[in-house]
């Protein structure tokens, strides 16, 4: 019998993140929170499982207003969930013929009369939509309101056993970075470079990859999301690598840059540049600013607003991003806590360049998770 | 610049998974597809990156009955949407304050009065609930209907190409393992097995590991969906490791079982019984036949028909887990191309074995993808 990792979370932790949504919750007169999502799920139960992968069955939670979570998950997941400190679990066969879990949930629901759901920026509804229109229908006296803004606010202030996760899996990348000059050079097919890069990551201490993406080119990139082709990185290529590697279930989120060989004096101001703009930030990264202020000073830096990326950086933890976002319109106000990425991009021509750190707001100078990169653009070769 | 590996997919097919919707759309009076989700943007695309582990940015496709398809996705998505087949993409800065891409997806759909949207088994909303609603006020003439049997029935038949990057997969975690007698031992931590053969997956020539989920115990194991915990491998314990890497953007899906030392004859009885399931479903599996039939030859063996896991395998490809389901309610009658699993579970007292093989229905005998499994459970020390 396997058991969750016994160091990762105590009780009083998920009571406390329970304690603190009911609260907000007394405030918007929400009676019920629903949730489809792997992340709220796993952050009010611990529930951790990669089956999440599998879009066969939905997987629901309900947060009364008073009292404990209630989980209703297929059989498949009943051992796990049992491992947890949920005590109220509900499970069904599934996939069933014809009813998913809903005739379930309908009467689990019934008794409240508001209930809120993520439905807005970010949200997405991880059950058919079929089901979802079927369970309104079961309970029309139910209001349902967006929840959105209740579950971010809560998420987005990290606890210390959340930031030594985020800590962890930022180390194990920042190790993994420092190899690079061994993994990587002139000739070598881009698809090889990612995939050394990837089996670093877990030697350095990553539990999995999830996201590794980056750019590689003449003296620059023009996009910074694709997998890699097979083409060897040349003389004069920058390439950067930006990795969303976990441990414990926490994300980091961030790239470096480096040349090879000689670059353009243009790639090396663009670098630097954009090294400026996250000092610029990491000297306004107070609580009590809001993160537009995060994006003014660094636009103010880059002399741009903004690039195709369309924003400077977000949240972070046990998603590759979270809210808040580093953008003009957000006026979220950092506190003690929120794990950030400091993510300018600059645009220049037909190319660009991406730099990223990962901070946490403290009182005074934020901490910095990720190892600073060198204030210069390194080149290996 | 990166472009998409060039040996990918050519254009004509995905012009083909195009006409063969379109004739689909022609029968059933859908105008138009609208999807959300990676899984159908990709196919229809090509369009591939990890991105999609950023919830942040909606991205949204819509395949006309005539014409080819449109996307409408955030900017920093523009560059590798340009490198596909695509020839309309709209796109809008992303993440925006009031309106992400909602006014620029009604006028796009705004022309058509049928759209058909995945709202069935299987299907999630990546979008905004409330961002969807207000579409839906947007054009009150549209009628939307439910579009998941029309897009399953066209990806359940994998092309040649389709079945070759299925194959490559399986054929690295069928060598991966091949070795995990020379990777686990007893001793060991779970949590080291796992890393082990993840790097080994990738050493073999997996691109990614996004599925890796095991169980291991004293004489089998109860849950099957697990991250593994630091406890070291004992003398006795069955450990089942279940992985869904990928190549090209395709998963495997398969697990292995193996004893260490000695385990009781129950383990040995309950492994021979599943082997010889999956032999039953070998002998079926051929065009014409339900799926149920898969489940009904196992069930037979087995003497049960069903365990926690709720089905005996299910259709794989582009997603760790797709439609069909071998379930005795699933009468999908098995096409030549549709690559499968088959996947019997046995429980015995409080405990759960699972065996699972991947094959491609073909005219005559399926064709095995995974390296059949041995007739005895394997012992390793």
């Amino acid at each position: 019998m396997m058991s969750p990792n016994p160091d990762s979370f105590p009780v009083t932790e998920f009571e406390l993140r329970v304690t603190q949504t009911q609260a907000l919750m007394h405030a918007q007169q929400i009676d019920a929170l629903f949730f489809t999502t792997e992340a709220e799920i796993r952050y009010y139960t611990g529930f951790r499982t990669l089956f999440w992968q599998s879009p066969t069955r939905p997987w629901f939670l309900i947060v009364p207003r008073e009292g404990e979570p209630i989980a209703v998950i297929p059989e498949i997941g009943a051992q796990l969930m049992q491992q947890t400190w949920i005590q109220s679990i509900h499970t069904w066969s599934s996939p069933h013929p014809e009813d998913d879990g809903i005739s379930m949930l309908a009467s689990l629901l019934a008794n409240f009369s508001r209930i809120g759901i993520p439905m807005g920026r970010e949200s997405s509804l991880r059950m058919p939509l079929s089901d979802f229109e079927e369970l309104r229908q079961r309970l029309p006296q139910i209001e349902w309101t967006d929840a959105s803004a209740v579950v971010q606010s809560v998420r987005q202030i990290k606890s210390e056993r959340e930031i030594s996760w985020i800590r962890k899996t930022c180390q194990s990348a920042s190790a993994a970075f420092a190899r690079l000059p061994d993994l990587v050079h002139v000739g070598m097919p881009l698809d090889a470079a990612f995939k050394a890069f990837r089996i670093e990551l877990l030697n350095q201490g990553a539990e999995d990859v999830p996201y590794l993406v980056g750019g590689c080119g003449p003296d620059g990139y023009q996009d910074v999301i694709s997998p890699p082709d097979q083409r060897p990185i040349a003389e004069g290529d920058v390439l950067m690598l930006d990795t969303g590697a976990t441990c414990g279930g926490y994300y980091c989120d961030f790239d470096r840059n480096v040349g090879f060989g000689q670059v353009s004096s243009t790639c090396h101001a663009v670098y630097r540049k954009l090294y400026e703009a996250t000092e610029a930030a990491l000297t306004v990264a107070r609580p009590g600013v809001p993160v537009s202020e995060l994006h003014r000073v660094m636009a103010e830096v880059l002399d741009q607003t903004q690039s195709d990326v369309g924003r400077f950086g977000h949240g972070l933890g046990m998603q590759l991003t979270e809210t808040p976002s580093n953008v003009d319109f957000d006026h979220t106000v950092l506190k003690p806590g929120m794990v950030m990425t400091l993510e300018p991009s600059y645009q220049y021509g037909e190319r660009l360049m991406v730099h990223e750190e990962n901070i946490v707001i403290r009182e005074g100078a934020p901490e910095l998770l990720s190892e600073r990169a060198p204030e210069q653009l390194p080149l290996i070769g």
